[in-house]
C-alpha cells in the first residue's frame, strides 16, 4: 500500500496542505513543524531526501564560492553580496577556503570529483599558467569574480582596477604629490598587476613617472603594509604619497607611519583601494577606490545561473564594472 | 556488456591505476587529469556521482555552519579554524549567513528539509525560547560553539565569558578605577549576557559596583560602539574606563574618543572581548580577552563528528574553555 500525504498529515498532526508546503519548501511552514512533517516523510518513504532528489534532477542547488584567504576583510564582504544574490534565486552557497596557487587543492579537487554542486564562482585566483588550466577543467560552469586569469576559458566580472588606480595617480598629481610610492599585493594577482599597470601608465602620461626604487610587492596583508612603509618611510629622500594596492595593505601603511610618528596626510599620503566598511572609520578615514560590490555579486550569480540552467549565451562574458575616487583625511598636499 | 576501469583508462588516457585513485579522491591525482577521469566514467556510466554515492552511504560530509553575521570579523577568524578542524576530518564546510532570531530561517528550514548536510554547527545563536526549539528540531546532530541557549537540548563548546570578564573588573580596579562603564551587544546573546553578568559580580565583590547609569547595550557592531560612548563620554562626569563586550564595539569606542579628542588611556582607559588580529594594529592597540577560539573550533567539530559517525557518549557535553588577559596600551591609571 503506498503512502499518501494525507498519511503523513495524520502522523504529524497537521493538515495535508502544510505537508505539501513543507516538502516543497514553503518558508511559511515554522522550521520545527517542517523539520517534523520531513522526518515522519522520511521514515515512511513518503519524500525522497535531497540526494535522491538531487539524483532525478541532476541538481545540487548549491554554487562553491572559491575564496583563498576568509580572514582578509575584503572576501567576507564580497561572500556576504553573493550569499544574497544566489539566495534570491534559490541557490546555496558552499565556502571553499583554498589557495588556488599551491599544490594540493584538496577541496577543488573533491569538488570536481564528488559533484557536490552546480557551479563554481572563483573569487581569488592568481595568473599562473597552471592556475588557468585547473580553472578550464572543471566540469561546472565556472565564473571568474574579481580576480582574472589570462587564458582561462571562463566568463569574469571585475571592477576596472586599472581605471580606478588611474584616479589615484591624477588626485595625488593634482595635490601636487611628485615622489610617490606603490606598494602592491602578490605579483601574482590581476588585481595587483591592473593597480600598479594602471598607475604607472596615468603616472607617466602625467610626466611624473613611478620611480622603480619605490615600487613594493608583498602580500595583501597589514603586516606587508606596516612593513614596506616602514622602509619606504625610513629612506633619505622618503615618498610624500603611498598608494597601496588594497585597503588592509594601507591601514598596515597608516600604522606605520603612526610608529615612526609620521603625520598624515602632513608628511605622508596615504590611499587604499576597495572602500572597505573599516575604511570610514575614525582611526584610519582612508581615502580609497570604491568597487560596486554588490552589483558585481549580482552579476557574476546572474552569469553562473543563466549557464547552470541553460540559458546562457555561447559567447563569454566579460564585465567591467567602474570604480569611484572616495576622498577622506588621509590625503592632502605634500609637505613644503 | 559492463564498463570497466579499463575502458576508462584507455578512454582517458591513463592508467588504471591512475583511474581507481582519481575514483577514490586521492589527492595525487593532478586536478584537471582527475576531472577528465571523472567525465568519462560519468559520460559512460561507470561511477555512480556524489548524489549517489550519497543515497548510498548516507552520508553527505558536508557540515553545516550558521553563521549570523559573517562581516562581523569574530566569524570569519572562527570559520577559518573550523574549516581547517572539519577538513583534517574529511568533512567539508557549507556556510549558512542566517539570523536565527529573526522570522524566516529560509536557509536552515531548507537545510532541515533538504538533508544537504551531515551536521550543524551553531556559532551566533541567540537565547529565546523560540531559537531553542527552533535548534531542538534539526534533524541533524547540532553542536553549539561560542554562544549558549538555555533549554536546547545539545552539546555546547564557550570560552568562560564571565570569568574572563572578572579579569577585566580586576584589572581596571588595581588600576584604580572607579567609574567604570559597561557597553554590551545585544541583550539577546549569551555572550554580552554572561561577560557583563560576570563584570558585574567581580566589581560588586570589590565594593566598586557597576552603577547601571554606565551601562549600554546594543550591537556587536563599530557603529553601536561609536554611539554609546560619544554618549558615555559626553556625560558630566565621565566614565575612566569602559569595558566593550566585544573587540568590534571597542573599535567603535576608541574611535569615538578619538572624535573627541579624549586620550587613551590618559582620561579613558577602554577594554575589549575576543583578541581580533586588529586588535594589536597600532590604530587600536587594544588590551582583550583572547579566547582560544582554534582549541575550541577543534573540539565543537571533533564533538560534532563523533555524534554523526555513532561513537558518542551519550552524555550531552559542555566545555568551557579559559582565557587569557592581554594588556596592550589602550588601559593605564585614571586621570589624577
Amino acid at each position: 500500500m503506498s503512502i499518501t500525504s494525507h498519511d503523513i498529515a495524520r502522523e504529524a498532526g497537521v493538515s495535508q496542505s502544510t505537508v505539501s508546503r513543507a516538502l516543497r519548501g514553503d518558508p511559511r511552514v515554522d522550521p520545527a513543524t517542517a523539520a517534523r512533517i520531513v522526518r515522519v516523510a522520511e521514515r515512511r518513504g513518503y519524500m525522497p531526501n535531497a540526494a535522491a532528489r538531487s539524483l532525478v534532477t541532476r541538481k545540487t542547488r548549491t554554487i562553491a564560492v572559491v575564496v583563498a584567504d576568509i580572514k582578509n576583510p575584503f572576501y567576507p564582504e564580497l561572500v556576504e553580496a553573493l550569499h544574497e544574490a544566489l539566495g534570491r534565486s534559490g541557490y546555496r552557497m558552499v565556502l571553499v577556503n583554498e589557495r588556488t596557487d599551491t599544490r594540493g587543492q584538496a577541496g577543488l579537487a573533491e569538488l570536481y570529483r564528488g559533484g557536490g554542486a552546480d557551479g563554481v564562482l572563483f573569487v581569488s585566483v592568481t595568473i599562473e599558467q597552471r592556475v588557468a588550466k585547473l580553472l578550464t577543467a572543471s566540469p561546472f560552469p565556472s565564473v571568474l569574480l574579481n580576480r582574472d586569469v589570462d587564458g582561462a576559458d571562463l566568463d569574469r566580472v571585475m571592477a576596472d582596477n586599472a581605471g580606478g588606480a588611474a584616479q589615484v595617480a591624477d588626485l595625488l598629481y593634482h595635490l601636487g604629490h611628485r615622489r610617490i610610492a606603490f606598494i602592491g599585493g602578490p605579483a601574482n594577482t590581476s588585481t595587483t598587476r591592473d593597480r600598479e599597470a594602471g598607475f604607472s601608465k596615468a603616472l607617466a602620461q602625467r610626466g611624473a613617472p613611478l620611480d622603480p626604487a619605490n615600487r613594493r610587492a608583498g602580500e595583501y596583508s597589514h603586516r606587508s603594509g606596516y612593513q614596506w612603509a616602514t622602509d619606504l618611510l625610513d629612506r633619505a629622500e622618503p615618498p610624500t604619497a603611498i598608494f597601496c594596492a588594497n585597503d588592509v595593505v594601507a591601514f598596515g601603511a597608516l600604522d606605520a607611519a603612526r610608529n615612526l610618528q609620521i603625520a598624515v596626510p602632513g608628511d605622508v599620503s596615504i590611499v587604499g583601494f576597495d572602500d572597505l566598511p573599516m575604511a570610514s572609520w575614525r582611526a584610519f578615514d582612508l581615502t580609497t577606490v570604491r568597487q560596486p560590490l554588490t552589483d558585481m555579486a549580482r552579476d557574476a550569480a546572474r552569469i553562473l545561473i543563466e549557464r547552470i540552467e541553460g540559458r546562457d549565451d555561447p559567447e563569454r562574458e566579460r564585465l567591467v564594472f567602474p570604480t569611484h575616487l572616495v576622498r577622506r583625511s588621509s590625503t592632502g598636499p605634500p609637505p613644503a
